[in-house]
C-alpha cells in the first residue's frame, strides 16, 4: 500500500495514471442493494427509499433479500445470482460482517464494479477484521472489483441528487438552501454529518463521499475526482490518516493544478489523539510534524477545527482565491470596530485606510457624529435607517485600497437587524469584493436567516473570521509563490553509491567529505602526547572528543572538552575523557581513540537532518541547532524531493534563519554554503538507499560570508 | 486622575478606602428622570416605561420634561427645582450635550447623589466635548455628586430587577431563562448587549453596568461593588482603556479577596485598535504587554472575545474555580472522540486514565463494539437508547481520575439528540463534576434548547471548549499559587538617593555598583597606548567600547570591539574605534574616552529593565537579552513592587529561563545572583524617583553557579 516508504521516486509523480476515472461510481447506470429491506425504519428500508424515492435517478435498481419479497412492483431476489443483469456499476451492501466476505464474491461474479460495504466491524475492531479485511482486498485484485468502505456512510451527491447511503437525513439536506460548490471527503460519517449540517449556516456541500475504512478507495481518488468534477471550486477533507502518502500528495498537486483550494481537518494529531485513532481506524496518523510540513509544502490549506473548515471554505467559495489583507470594518458600535481593529491587527493585517472620495461618499449619508475613518462606526443610526448601511457601503467595495469588508453584528435586534442586513446584502450580492458578516449574538433571528439563505455564511467570531482571512492568505501567499514552480526536483543523478552505513563519527564525516561537506580541521589519536602535538599543529584553540563505536551522545557521558588553550589543558582533557568512558562502561576494545579538532567558535549553529517517515518517505529538517534543539523547538521540514526555492523557503520558515542576515553590526553569514549544504546532505542520504534511516548533523555551524560552513557531528543511522 | 504615573506607592495599596459603597445608586430610594416623555417611541419614553413598568421598584419616581405632561397619574415637573424631593438618589439625564451641564448644576442643587448621564457627544467626538467633561469633573468634586456615563447605556440589574437604562431589549432580559451569577461590567453599550444576548445560550448576566465614558465613576468602582455582592460569583468585564491602573488593581484585588474570578477583555489591545478607540473613547489603551503582564500578576482571567467570555464564565459559575486537567471524552461518535482527544492533547492538558471499575460498570451497559476506553465512544447506539448515556456517564463523574467529561455533539438529530442530553443532563445536574456540552453543529434544535434552559451553556467548538480549559486551569493555578501571598512587597527602604541621572555607561555602571550589580573589569582610557597597558592588566582576551556623551547604541556605529587577544588587536581595535566615532559624526568634545574591558564570554545573556507605564507606574522586565533581543521577544513583564517569589515566576515566564538550569553536561548558571541583581536594579530605579523612565541592562551576564553575575552595559534614561 505505502509506497512512499519502501522506494522513494525522485522525478515528478506520476499521478494522472495512479487515478480510477471513478465513473461508474458517481453516474452509475445501475445499482444493486443487497440487504434490501421492506420493512420501514430499517436501514435496508431507508436506503431503497433514498434510491428510489430521493434521487434523481433514472438508471437500472436491482434489490436483493434471501428472504425475497416485493417493494411496489419490484421483486426482490433472494440471490445475488438471481439478479437480471450481465454487470452492475454499483452494489451497496447492507450484510452482517460475516458473510461479507461471500457477498463481495457473489458481487464480482455478477460483474459489479464498485462495491460500497457500509457494515461495520472490520479493522475497526482489532485483528481478526483486519483478516477478513485483507481477504476483501484480495478479493478485489483478483477480480478488478473497487472497494468502497467498509464501515462507511456512503456517498451524496445534490446536483443531481443521488443518495448512496442509509441515512435519513439526506432527504433534507440542501433541500432549503443553496448548494455550495465545494465538494467534501471524510473518513468517518459523525463529522462528515456534522459538516452536513453546515447548511443550517449557508455551507451547503454538494458532494460527500463518507470513505470509512478505505480498505481499496480512499480519500485521495475522490480528491482526485474533486479535482476535475465542474459542479466543485472547493475541496474539503476530514483526514483520519493516509494510508499512501505519495497518492496524497498526486491528489492535492491535482487540486492545486486545477486551481482548487483543498481544506483539510487532520483528526488524530496529538499523541492522545493518535492512540484514539489506532482503536477507531485502521489508519496510521503519522508524525504530525511531518503532516504540517507536507501540507504546507502542496498547498494544503490546514484548518484545526470543524467550525474553522466551514468558515475557510465558505469564504473561498464566494470570493475565490486572492488575498484580502487589507480590511475595512463596518459597525454600528464602535466598541465592536475598535474590538474588530484589534483583531485584524493581532492576525497581523492591515486596517485599510480609506480614499478621500471613500469617505466624501459615505459623508453624504451618514449623521454628522458617525465616525467615518477606518473602523467605520454608523452608530445606531444605520439600525434606524437601513438605506444608510447600504449607502455607505457601496464607497468602501468600490475603494481600491480594500479587499474586504468585516462587518461585526454584535446584537440581533430583531426587524432592525433584519432590515440592515438585507439592503447590505442587495450591495454585497452585486459586488465581487469579499464581505465578512460577523455574527457575534447569542441569538440568532431574522437578519442570521437572511444571511444562511443567501449564502453569506456568516461567521461566529471575530476571532473565527481573523483565523479564516489568515488561511486564505497564506493559501494566495502559497499559490502566487508556486505558480510557476511546478513539481520541480533536484537532480540526485551521479551520486556515489555506498556499501556500508558509517558506524562511528570519523566515518560519517568522511562520507560527509566525499559529498562537498567539510568538518573541522582534526586527527584522531591513541595518546596524550599524540594529543598535545597534533594540537599545536592545528592550532589552539582546540576541543577533544571521543571516538568510540556504539556511543552516539558523547557530550552525556563527557566524552567532550572544548575551548583547551595550551599543552597541559589538552593532556589534561585526554585524561578526563578516558575516565569518563571507562566510568560510563564503555568497552576498550569500542574505544577507537580521541578527536583533536579545531574549535569553531563564531559561527550559527544549525540542525540539518533527512529522515524516513513511514507515510510520505524522505523528510528532510533544518533549523537551530546546538544543544538547545529541543528547547528552541526551531526545526522546519519538507517532503523530498525539493528544489532550491524550496529550501530557501522552509528555512525561511525558521527563527534562526534571521540570524544568518547582517545584524547590527553583526557579519552575514554564508547562507549560500548552508543550501549547498543541505543539498548535498540529501543526496548523501538518498544515495544509501533503504539501509539510512536517519542523518543528522547537529550542530553544521554556518561561518561568515565566504567562509562556508563545519559540520561539528555527524550520526548517520 | 493616574496615581500610577505621578507617585509610586511601594506598600499594598489601600484599596477599601478608594471606592464609594454605591448603594444610593444600585439601590435607590428615589430615581428622578430628566428628559421623561409621554410619546411612545421616544428613549425618554422608554426610559421611564423600564422603571416604572418593567422594575421591581418601589422607591418614589420623579419625571422631569421642560414642556410639562402627564404620565398617567404622575406629573411631568417642567423644572427640577419644581420636584418635590429635598434629596434625591439617582437622577438619569435624557438631555442634549449641550444642556447637560445646566442639568448637572440643578441635579446638584436639588441633592442628586448619583446622575447617570446618558447622552452622547463630548469626549469620543473631540476637544470641544472634552472641556465640556472637565466642567462635568469640576462640578462633581465641588458638589460631590457623582457621576455615571455620560455616552452610556446605564445599569440593569435583573434579581431584583432595576432598569436605569433606555433600551427596550432589558424587558426580555432573563425573563425565560435562569440567572447565572455573573455580573458585567462594559464601557459601551453594543458590546454589552451582545453579551447579555448570551442568554440565548445559557449565560444570563443578572447585572450590568455600562459606564460609557467613565468620567467619574469607571470600572473599577463597579468591578469592587461586585466583588461584595452576595448575588455575584463570576465578575466579567470589557475595557475599553484604564484611566487610573492603581484603581483598577486594589478592584482586581478585591474580586481575587472574594474568591471571585475576574474576567476581562480588554479591547484597544493592538495599534490599529488602539487608534480606533482614541476616537471612540477617550481613554488610554496602554501598552498591551504591559496590560497583559499586569492581569497575569493580579489574577485577571484575560479572554480574546465575546464568546470566550461566555465561555470561561459560564463553566466557572457552574463548577467554581478548580482544575480541569484530566478529561474524559465522552461521544456517539468515533472521529469526534479522536478529534476531541487531538484537542485536548493539543492544549496541554490529558486524557485521564479511566479506572477498572468505571471501565466494569460501563460494559454492564454498553454494546460489545463501543469503544470504553478514553475517549469512550458509544458508538450511534446512544442515539437509538437515550437511557444509555446516562448509564454509562454515572460511572466517568465517579472516577476519582476524571476532572472533567467533554461531550462533543456533533450533530442534531432532532428527538434522538434530545432524549440523550435529556437523560445525561439529568445525571449532571446532580453531580459535582465539570460537565462540557460541545455543541459542534451548525443547526440548532431541541436538545440546544435544552442545554440552554438548564444553564449548560454549550460551547459552539472544541477549539474554543480547549482554550475556555486552558483559561480555567490557568486561574486555579494562579489561585493556588497566590492565595498565601497576599500583596507583601520587597523592601526597598533605606535606598541611596540619587541627585541626577547618570549621563553616559561608566556613571551609570558606578552607580550599579553601589547597587551591589557589577560590571566587567574595565578601566577607561584616552590612547592606544594606555589601552594595551589596561589590558595586559585585566588580563586577555578584552573588549574595546567607545565611551561618548549622548551615544547610546554603540556597536551600531562601530563603537565596540570584542575577543582581542593581544596588544597589538587593541592598539589596532583603537584607532578604528576613533576613526569610526568620528565617521558618524561624534563630536571630539563628547568623546570621554575608550573602555577597556574584561571579556565575558561563557554565561546567559539577559535582559534587565524597569520602565515605567502611564498607566500602571513601574514596570519591571526580565528576558533574553543581547543583540538578538527583538528577534527573540522572550521578556516578561511585572507590575512593582514585587517580592521574590513573583520575581521568580516571571523570570520562569521565559524561554531562556531554561538556559540558567544544568542541561545535558553544561553547568547551572548563577539564577541566585541573577534575582539579587534584579532586585537591587529595582531598588535603584525606584530611588531615582520620576526623573528616570527607564533603566536597561543589556546584557547582564549570568555566571556559572557561585560566580554570580556581569552587567556588560547599562541605559539609564
Amino acid at each position: 500500500m505505502n509506497a512512499g516508504v519502501s522506494q522513494l521516486k525522485t522525478g515528478p509523480l506520476q499521478s494522472g495514471t495512479a487515478f480510477d476515472s471513478l465513473a461508474g461510481l458517481i453516474r452509475p447506470r445501475s445499482v444493486m442493494i443487497v440487504g434490501a429491506s421492506t420493512t420501514s425504519g430499517t436501514l435496508g428500508h431507508t436506503t431503497v427509499q433514498n434510491l428510489i424515492e430521493h434521487s434523481d435517478f433514472n438508471g437500472q435498481v436491482f434489490l436483493v433479500n434471501p428472504r425475497g419479497g416485493q417493494w411496489q412492483d419490484r421483486p426482490l431476489y433472494t440471490s445475488i445470482d438471481d439478479v437480471p443483469a450481465q454487470e452492475i456499476d454499483v452494489a451497496l451492501l447492507l450484510v452482517p460482517a460475516n458473510s461479507a466476505l461471500a457477498t463481495l464474491e457473489a458481487c464480482a461474479a455478477k460483474g459489479v464494479r464498485y462495491a460500497i460495504v457500509f457494515t461495520g466491524g472490520f479493522a475497526e475492531l482489532g485483528e481478526t477484521g483486519r483478516q477478513a479485511e485483507q481477504q476483501m482486498l484480495a478479493l478485489a485484485a483478483r477480480t478488478g472489483m473497487r472497494l468502497y468502505g467498509p464501515n462507511c456512510a456512503g456517498m451524496t451527491m445534490l446536483s443531481p441528487r443521488l443518495g448512496l447511503t442509509f441515512s435519513t437525513e439526506f432527504r433534507n439536506d440542501g433541500r432549503n438552501n443553496k448548494l455550495s460548490r465545494i465538494g467534501l471527503v471524510t473518513q468517518g460519517g459523525g463529522l462528515g454529518r456534522s459538516l452536513m449540517q453546515g447548511n443550517e449556516r449557508g455551507v451547503c456541500f454538494s458532494r460527500w463521499f463518507s470513505t470509512g475504512n478505505e480498505l481499496d478507495l480512499d480519500n485521495a481518488d475522490f480528491i482526485q475526482w474533486l479535482a476535475q468534477d465542474p459542479g466543485t471550486d472547493i475541496i474539503c477533507t476530514v483526514i483520519e490518516g493516509i494510508k499512501d502518502g505519495e497518492r496524497f500528495v498526486a491528489a492535492a498537486q491535482a487540486a492545486s493544478r486545477a486551481g482548487k483550494p483543498l481544506i483539510a481537518l487532520k483528526v488524530g494529531r496529538s499523541d492522545f489523539g493518535k492512540r484514539a485513532a489506532q482503536s477507531h481506524t485502521a489508519s496510521l496518523a503519522g508524525d504530525d510534524v511531518v503532516n504540517d510540513a507536507v501540507f504546507s509544502q502542496y498547498g494544503v490549506i490546514r484548518v484545526d477545527d470543524l467550525d474553522e473548515m466551514l468558515d475557510v471554505a465558505s469564504l473561498l467559495s464566494r470570493v475565490g482565491v486572492q488575498f484580502l489583507r487589507r480590511l475595512c470594518v463596518y459597525s454600528s458600535s464602535g466598541g465592536a470596530g475598535v474590538l474588530s481593529a484589534d483583531k485584524v491587527g493581532e492576525a497581523g493585517l492591515t486596517m485599510a485606510s480609506l480614499a478621500e472620495e471613500t469617505v466624501a461618499e459615505m459623508a453624504k449619508h451618514a449623521p454628522s457624529y458617525a465616525a467615518l475613518t477606518n473602523p467605520v462606526d454608523l452608530t445606531t443610526k444605520a439600525l434606524v435607517d437601513p438605506q444608510l448601511a447600504s449607502k455607505c457601503l457601496l464607497p468602501l467595495f468600490n475603494d481600491v485600497e480594500v479587499d474586504a469588508v468585516l462587518y461585526p453584528i454584535t446584537s440581533n435586534y430583531a426587524a432592525s437587524t433584519e432590515g440592515m442586513v438585507r439592503n447590505m446584502l442587495e450591495v454585497a450580492k452585486q459586488a465581487k469584493k469579499a464581505f465578512v458578516p460577523v455574527w457575534m449574538s447569542s441569538r440568532r433571528g431574522p437578519a442570521h436567516e437572511l444571511l444562511v439563505a443567501e449564502g453569506f455564511a456568516p461567521v461566529y467570531s471575530l476571532r473565527n473570521a481573523m483565523q479564516a482571512l489568515k488561511r486564505i492568505n497564506w493559501y494566495a501567499e502559497w499559490r502566487a509563490r508556486n505558480r510557476d514552480r511546478g513539481a520541480k526536483s533536484a537532480d540526485f543523478s551521479g551520486n556515489v553509491s555506498v556499501a556500508q552505513l558509517p558506524s562511528n563519527e570519523a566515518q560519517a564525516k568522511t562520507l560527509l567529505m566525499q559529498y562537498g561537506v567539510r568538518s573541522p580541521k582534526e586527527s584522531q589519536v591513541q595518546t596524550a602526547d599524540e594529543a598535545a602535538m597534533q594540537a599545536q599543529a592545528i592550532g589552539f584553540p582546540v576541543a577533544l572528543k571521543l571516538v568510540a563505536d556504539g556511543v552516539l551522545h558523547k557530550s552525556e557521558i563527557g566524552g567532550v572538552q572544548l575551548n583547551l588553550w595550551n599543552e597541559a589543558q589538552v593532556r589534561q582533557a585526554f585524561a578526563q575523557i578516558m575516565t569518563a568512558a571507562r566510568a560510563n562502561g564503555v568497552a576498550d576494545d569500542n574505544i577507537r581513540g580521541v578527536l583533536v579538532s579545531e574549535m569553531i567558535t563564531d559561527g550559527v549553529e544549525m540542525l540539518v537532518g533527512v529522515h524516513r517517515d513511514v507515510v510520505f518517505g524522505p523528510i528532510l529538517s533544518i533549523g537551530a541547532g546546538g544543544v538547545w534543539v529541543e528547547v528552541e523547538a526551531d526545526v522546519a521540514r519538507c517532503r523530498l524531493p525539493a528544489d532550491r526555492t524550496l529550501l530557501e523557503d522552509i528555512l525561511d520558515s525558521t527563527r534562526i534563519a534571521r540570524r544568518l542576515a547582517s545584524y547590527r553590526g553583526l557579519p552575514a553569514r554564508d547562507r549560500s554554503a548552508l543550501l549547498d549544504a543541505v543539498q548535498n546532505l540529501v543526496a548523501l542520504f538518498l544515495s544509501l538507499g533503504d539501509q539510512a534511516q536517519s542523518l543528522e548533523v547537529n550542530p553544521l555551524v554556518v561561518l561568515n560570508n565566504g567562509h562556508g560552513i563545519v559540520a561539528l557531528d555527524a550520526v548517520i543511522e
